[in-house]
């Protein structure tokens, strides 16, 4: 059975209960095997191999890392299908040696990144504290370009958004929708603004991320019922007086599932790279009452951060948010199952100025 | 009047009384800016700027950068005075980017030195985590090297020595010091020989590290009192029963101060290098009372990581070995006045092979 992949921006760190590091096992599963054979034949197919072959390096960065298990899953994959599409063309030229940067925001544990490094690696590695909306590199001096389950988080919440007892705009007037469509648009322009400066021409960049498909309704999202679920929570702990219905007003979830459609606009207006690959892939929905304790666990690992920078961190009032959240996932289960979780790949190459 | 620098490859973490980021003021003092000094003429003398002009980013690493509030001075000095370089210059060839590694063991608080990464800064910044005595970079990747108060530290402690009673090869056997020697040298060997792979033709590298001049006396190497004094308190420690003999026997702290000769001798040796300039730099003493004081909290800072990973992380313990160490400093204060702390500037360019 195939399952879903959630990730987030803001991982719960340390080796805890309900640390990111502990529960982040469903992004080994189907879903990253899948991403592994798309980005597999993505450099077999697009990569200029004779090219690298060139340059003193080869230099790959991992965009939104972040500091669990799964870090070196993607970079060790395009490192296995360059060495492999090496092989296979019989080049006379050696491969150059692999440099390989670890990007996420400062307030991701690179401490905890950095000592699990794998010993036996073949590339050497760095860590690059910072926001991918930024510039993080120099002109030209990228080859590569990877980011899994990053693109998604948004750098802030919409300003001036009015989402009365609501965190995320699931089920929230279309204001807020559009509020949010807004700043995913700015965002990736700034974004594709960036790496067209920092990436080689004739570069790839793959990416992987939550999605909806074009036209499918928000109300079956996955995330997006968690989202509102979740809110609903907040909501009952205003009633019980334990939380601030300004505090729940006033709090968002910088996530926005984009189209392919809406991707595909702002690729083409930033007019740097050509879309060689756009697709979405269905992640079937977890099955059987096991899956709530899974998408608890999961959905408080991917959440908690930003739950506690906002409400505070009052252990108690935050283990009962999540007591009544996973309350709140049995009652929905049936919603649940019938909602779906979509990832988009894109695979996109540096055009020459 | 001028003051002593004293650094360390263990720094104490954190923000706390005794930790490096509080107690490494003296770094900022009138020894650093001598530094500062010879970097800028270094670059003004050496640098190919032209040739950095043809790349599509400079590249400069800090080796043992650590993580106090000195980690930027080193690498900020050498940006502000290729700036100028290229400026006097007058070059049609705009600048190229910089791209700044910041290096140390895998063990350095990695997480607080890109919290306080200068958010004004004119480069780009990565973290490189890992020994200097291995390879760090893809091969010629990097235009600049700098490491001060880093080469001091050996990769390890050398091996088989009986060293009883003691911490450091300071007043002991010929053998022990023998052994340091050996220790130095195979280091620096794994060193020069790992940089001549990393570093471009004509590309430079500036170290400054605490030294002996050619034939002084160990007896009097300010450093070299210190471990004494720490040893003696730790032999008091076994004499009251509060600290194993054995522990102490088996205890070595890895600094070692080498002379320009020694030095002179390993880059010839590995061939690579042309020593551009290398000399030694007296930093005369701290005097009066108020110093020790400052010797036994910089001590602390240095030290205390080493001696807690070997004597175990008793509080107390640590507290009073370093009350005893202090009460030694003062004891010994006429030996202190009279001792010497010496650190070599050397600048290094690699050949054409």
């Amino acid at each position: 059975m195939k399952k879903v992949v959630i990730e987030s921006v803001a991982m719960n760190g340390g080796a805890g209960d309900y640390s990111y590091a502990k529960n982040s096992s469903l992004q080994r599963s189907d879903g990253f095997e899948a991403v592994k054979s798309l980005i597999h034949e993505a450099i077999m197919e697009k990569l200029d191999i004779k090219h690298l072959c060139n340059g003193n390096s080869i230099r790959i960065t991992d965009l939104g890392c972040s500091a669990g298990p799964n870090t070196f899953i993607a970079v060790e994959s395009i490192v296995e299908a360059i060495e492999q599409k090496h092989h296979s063309e019989g080049l006379k030229l050696p491969l150059p040696e692999f440099h390989v940067y670890f990007n996420d925001t400062v307030s991701n544990d690179f401490n905890t990144l950095f000592n699990s490094l794998p010993l036996e690696r073949r590339y050497f590695a760095a860590g690059v504290p910072g926001s991918f909306h930024t510039r993080l590199f120099p002109e030209k001096s990228i080859d590569l370009v990877c980011s899994l389950s990053a693109l998604q988080w948004l750098s802030k919440v919409p300003e001036d958004i009015a989402n009365i007892g609501r965190i995320h705009y699931s089920n929230a007037p279309s204001e807020v929708m559009e509020a949010y469509k807004g700043q995913f648009s700015k965002d990736m322009e700034r974004f594709l603004d960036a790496r067209a400066k920092e990436v080689v021409h004739g570069g790839l960049m793959v990416f992987s991320f939550p999605c909806i498909r074009d036209g499918q309704p928000y109300s079956r999202f996955l995330v997006g019922v968690f989202f509102s679920l979740l809110g609903s929570a907040l909501m009952d702990m205003v009633k019980m007086g334990k939380v601030d219905q300004t505090k729940v007003d006033s709090f968002n979830m910088p996530f926005y599932a984009a189209s392919p459609k809406e991707v595909q606009a702002l690729v083409e207006r930033n007019g740097h790279f050509t879309i060689e690959r756009m697709e979405t892939q269905d992640s079937p929905i977890l099955q059987g009452k096991g899956a709530i304790q899974v998408y608890s666990k999961h959905s408080r690992a991917a959440s908690e951060g930003l739950i506690r920078q906002h409400f505070g961190h009052d252990d108690e009032i935050i283990d009962e948010l999540f007591d009544l959240f996973s309350n709140k996932l049995s009652e929905s289960f049936s919603i649940l199952e019938e909602s779906s979780m979509n990832f988009m790949f894109v695979l996109l190459k540096r055009k020459q100025d």
